[in-house]
């Protein structure tokens, strides 16, 4: 039985296990992929000490950093429970493996949003695609639109506007938002249109997406695309779990990352407190682990 | 008038800046010194993303990344008072200069809290230090103390063994504290002798330090040593404002890094909510300014 079980490859998670290895803790770290969300990222103006930096670039440094260290890394591999029995925690695996430590560390971030619409299913990868920087390169000079204008949108449009024709920003309020920076370059990008107070409501096409229809000022407008980036917001990764959440399903913690159950922590975007932002996922792994070896105490 | 001032150059104070920037508030940042506190740090290996990091290299890799971004940088000037007064903050500096701003960051950090013993002011600079990094090389093959064994006197003990023939750790409590990694480190370095249970009473010498006096188990002992190291804690730099502070001195704030005044936040080391950790004072500076970005709407 190890000290810890960390569940997740994200910032959050490689941060947590850096720490926790540096305070001698016996760890188990069990992710899908190292470097999470990272990895579905493009260009990270905002980490403090890299001025310019790729998702794929922050993930090297990250797992060369966490590799570093004395840590056992189960990767490919998808969690289905995490609980805490008595005293221990047990964590399994979707293949049937079961992992016993005496503590653990939910970092399992968050996954994008779906909009809920005819078409959404029968053309998921078909054109649609909930990672712009994954799937960009399909769009080569097509016409696209980003459904979604905050932080996520305008990001995504703007590493489109560089793949494709034409780029079309669909957002249901009035107006952007996220980043003023972003917003400003979305807004000086010739290939990029916004349309606001738009409402997505149908996808079609035959055997790829060929459009979709809007509403807006109550008149359904149609857009020919053939190809989709659905970034409306993202859903915290916290079904392994029956600790309590909030309406939204993020972990409910204390400042100290704690969640309901005593011996299980929650850190970066699947708690409550999290912000999409890489430098709070990072440093909430770090309080996390702080606390879990003051718990083991 | 800008939107914000920032007070402070460590990692607070720089994430601060950038994603006040990238949200396109006119900043001002005023500091002593960019980087810090880092500046008189030696290696890192903890900030995620840099397997291994001096300190300098960091504040050149913050301050790159702080400088590409249009934020006035007032170098090497103390700020004297940061107050409200009714909509604005009024932030006075020791050369007389008046900075006027929508909002605040106050990120001023914290500096080495002193013994308050006989000789210590006596012997400061002739062979007393509180900054192992600056002037360890003023102790070459010397015999030196390290005054305090928790996380800060473990690193420098560390530090000053590759430097002086012989480290003596004097602490009072009954074992080091700290990371475990640099407490195991500290007990593999045959140079590094630790003396717990022992309590300082006096620094000796003519014109330089000679030694120090400490009192164990009733008795009273004599070490002759060339340069003390002294590593006891930290005090906030507080003392610039009026705002709510708990009773070591640090500002109170709210998860959000307000202060009692609702145009002053704080972020880092400063304030009750930070752990002497970079990436946390960094998380803590990029939520002080997504907040005041808020604030200002």
């Amino acid at each position: 039985m190890k000290d810890l079980t960390i569940i997740g490859g994200g910032p959050a998670a490689i941060t947590a296990a850096i720490y926790a290895a540096r305070a001698k803790m016996t760890i188990t770290l069990v992710t899908e992929e190292l470097g999470g969300y990272l990895t579905k990222t493009d260009k990270i103006e905002n980490y403090p000490g890299f001025k310019t930096i790729t998702g794929l670039e922050l993930t090297k440094a990250l797992e060369e950093h966490l590799k570093s260290y004395d840590v056992e890394i189960i990767e490919d591999e998808t969690v289905k429970t995490v609980k805490q029995e008595n005293n221990e925690v047990i964590t399994e695996l979707e293949n049937g493996q079961i992992l016993k430590s005496k503590i653990a560390i939910i970092a399992t971030g968050s996954k994008r949003k779906k909009l809920g619409i005819k078409g959404e299913q029968e053309f998921a990868n078909k054109g649609i695609t909930y990672c712009a920087v994954c799937d960009g390169s399909l769009f080569q000079d097509q016409e696209v639109a980003v459904i979604g204008g905050s932080y996520a949108g305008t990001k995504s449009a703007m590493y489109l506007s560089k793949i494709a024709k034409k780029v079309y920003i669909i957002e249901i309020q009035n107006e952007l938002s996220g980043e003023e920076l972003l917003i400003e370059q979305v807004k000086k990008t010739e290939n990029i249109e916004v349309i606001t107070g738009a409402k997505t409501l149908e996808i079609y096409g035959d055997e790829y997406v060929k459009g979709l229809k809007y509403e807006t000022n109550n008149e359904t407008k149609n857009l020919e695309v053939q190809g989709i980036s659905i970034e409306i917001g993202l859903i915290p990764n916290s079904e392994i779990t029956n600790v309590e959440k909030n309406k939204e399903g993020k972990i409910i913690v204390t400042d100290d990352m704690k969640t309901s159950s005593n011996k299980i922590f929650a850190a970066g975007d699947v708690n409550n407190k999290g912000k999409e932002q890489i430098i709070i996922a990072a440093a909430q792994g770090c309080i996390a682990a702080l606390k879990t070896k003051e718990e083991l105490k």
